[in-house]
């Protein structure tokens, strides 16, 4: 036996969710059917609307039912200072430390030729427009710390050779709070070599 | 900074789902709104219409979205077997056993005086009159093995008392495939006290 058609259709749509397996998906479903019928309506009118509304901000690119974001559209963000991340989930890492008050360019991912994602679908040339015309001072390159992270900062940092631009490159190094017996090799070596005077 | 409304309002509803905290919900939603719209729409339909469409089986309070499930409808099925689980999970659990041939019960819960769940609220009454009037020969009792389930077991059988029917309940014992020394004392207890000949 399986379910009834209409729960075996909500259990496989839920497994669109990251994370999700068909076992969790099976306990979401009869949740939901069960004991939060309300929720399951609102849940399908906010994705309904998100999936319709949401756009990418035409400054940054990062997602924003507004066609400028609030952090673009804000007079009191530094314009000259631009910080490059891979995705919308970073730009809110950083702007939850409350550390940044300049604006962001997301790449909506990294370069990665074995799965076709070239310099184009990162829009890098609207990037490099962006910072020779604007007269942005300095770009953070602010890219996941891993291979591909790396080799894309490295890419938009041989472009911007030449502009006047500042370029730099958020700190490798020990993660506050941790022990330096737990701390990976690589990252050891990096903290040693970016040390600063006390 | 927090999202723009709309996708925080996503992120909000996304947390009705069961194991769904507020780190993940927020990646469901990125991950949606980022690269898979369509099934942000799939899945908004099916709420939809799960939620509308699917209501319980008239005979066994599990869910369908027919009036009576393919479980009840089913001519090959015993219907003077029944096993009364808490939930439609359990009837799917059971299921796919595929040694099962009678039909079931749903309560939908269990008996939780704290939480104010009386017998009324699990449809008690009405499983009582089925087993009276529809000559079940046997009863098999397959709540959770938990406190509340056994209360609920319990309350079950003395309410059942003097019918001609048969009431059994699931077997405890130690888990096939597991081992003796990991098991915990109340099981192995169940385990011997319920030893069978060779």
């Amino acid at each position: 036996m399986s379910f009834s058609p209409l729960i075996q259709q909500l259990v496989t749509a839920l497994r669109c969710l990251p994370g999700v397996g068909p076992k969790s998906a099976q306990r979401m479903a009869f949740h939901l059917l069960e004991r939060d019928r309300e929720g399951a309506f609102t849940l399908a009118d906010a994705l309904k609307v998100a999936a319709q509304e949401v756009e990418q901000c035409r400054m940054c690119c990062t997602l924003s039912e507004s066609e400028i974001c609030d952090i673009c559209a804000s007079p009191s963000r530094e314009s000259s200072l631009l910080c490059i991340v891979e995705s919308p989930m970073d730009v809110l890492a950083i702007e939850q430390t409350s550390g940044f008050a300049g604006v962001y360019y997301v790449l909506g991912g990294h370069l990665s030729p074995i799965d076709g994602v070239g310099p184009e679908d990162l829009g890098i040339d609207f990037l490099i427009d962006r910072v020779t015309s604007e007269q942005v001072k300095e770009v953070i390159l602010a890219t996941n710390p891993t291979v591909e992270g790396e080799a894309t900062a490295h890419y938009i940092a041989e472009r911007l050779k030449g502009c006047e631009t500042r370029i730099t490159r958020i700190a490798h190094g020990v993660p506050v709070g941790g022990e330096l017996e737990y701390v990976d090799g690589g990252t050891l070596a990096h903290a040693l070599a970016g040390r600063r005077q006390w």
